[in-house]
């Protein structure tokens, strides 16, 4: 199955529908079922200790299954996340982007899930993991 | 086990550590093992058709969970959430503030997890249920 | 919404459709929304120390949802689990049956999630809670 | 970090701690944070429509990242599951075993996570995939 939307396309999408929240995401890479979004971290996304916090972390690997859908099947600004399920496994580094890693584990014609691992930029062990199931309105 | 922080004493901790977010949230009510706390829903919550963005419902499962934590065992700014589950279920009302009921329902010496019902004030179906699971660091 | 099976015809269609595990469950009240269900915990359960298999308290929950859902829509024995969390909170009681308490939170066209609390008969402290979320198929 | 229980110590492990499940499951490969458990299905594992149960593949998934644990880090019978997250993405081949593909995320001193790929062995497509939490008790 190959893409509908590319990288160019995505970006346009994230700009037009989440004009809040589209400056603080870069889309590194996008190919069939896999997709690469970084969050750029600034001081809005961090807590005490100088750490990422949770709801930027969530914001970042939901954002990043919805691409990797939309970038399948096409721009459908309705989609909704039904469930996520997220373990945070380590602190994140405060002063690099983090970066979340997206697969696509299924798109059937109603529900899709992805599964997201995040690391800071520049380290390989992962500071999260999250797996998301979104419903796919009709076409 | 009786409350060691009572809502006047989590009110001034959540100014004192989380400045960035505490006017946000609102203690409604605290009691043992059992917290609420509310969202005053604003524009920077909200998502393309006035919904309530997954993030800030993220944000507020977490933070009402934490409190509900420290308010039996006192504060301790470093207890850390290793793991969420939280399912959508319906649209919350975008005009009406959000209520996340917490109950704890483990309170271990080093795991909590607490269950959290989301709903918007004035509406019974929920909008969204969530289970964390916060470390405790030693006292 | 009134229920569309009772007691009676959940108990038939325990047997009839799920012969290999019928004998393990006793479905002890069913209104609607909720329903228990009690696991008849024997040796085949248990696991070193005495304590009730992870797997046979997913069992027990997810079994509880789908007779939940089954109550409220009538049988449709394809109903598909996509989705379980479950948090293990505390060691069951070997020598006690498990009850599981099942909340319908959402019961959609597509769509259905149930909370559960699990514990040993007789204790009030919950062994487990878990969340299950079924595919229906169309009717 | 090497490992300290190789396949075959892995095995004696299996047949000695869990006699009652230890014939279901064969060790297909482990390494460093890694590790291949397969279900040899039966007749017992199987639900109606020929799909392998629901409780079958948690608890596959479970004795998996178990014993991924366990090679790293010895013998501790008593290291027990804290939480799982499981989605059921495709109906399994009811004719063929299930490999549960497992990858240690974290280990640290209290808390190890894995994350698991089932699928039906000579097939691509994984039919669930799950992420288990243990507590490890002290040394």
């Amino acid at each position: 199955m190959p893409l509908t939307m590319d990288k160019a396309a995505l970006d346009a999408f994230l700009v037009e529908q989440f004009p809040q929240v589209a400056e603080e995401f870069v889309i590194d890479a996008v190919e069939e079922n896999a997709l690469k979004l970084r969050l750029v971290v600034s001081e809005r996304h961090l807590r005490p200790g100088g750490t990422v916090s949770g709801p930027a972390m969530f914001g970042l690997a939901d954002v990043g299954v919805y691409l990797a859908i939309l970038a399948m099947i096409g721009p459908r600004a309705l989609a909704v996340t039904t469930n996520c399920s997220i373990d945070f496994l380590r602190k994140p580094a405060a002063e690099r982007d983090l970066l979340a890693e997206v697969r696509l584990l299924k798109l059937g014609r109603l529900l899709a899930t992805g599964d997201v691992l995040l690391h800071s930029v520049g380290r390989d062990a992962p500071v999260a993991r999250a797996t998301l199931t979104y419903a796919i309105p009709p076409a």
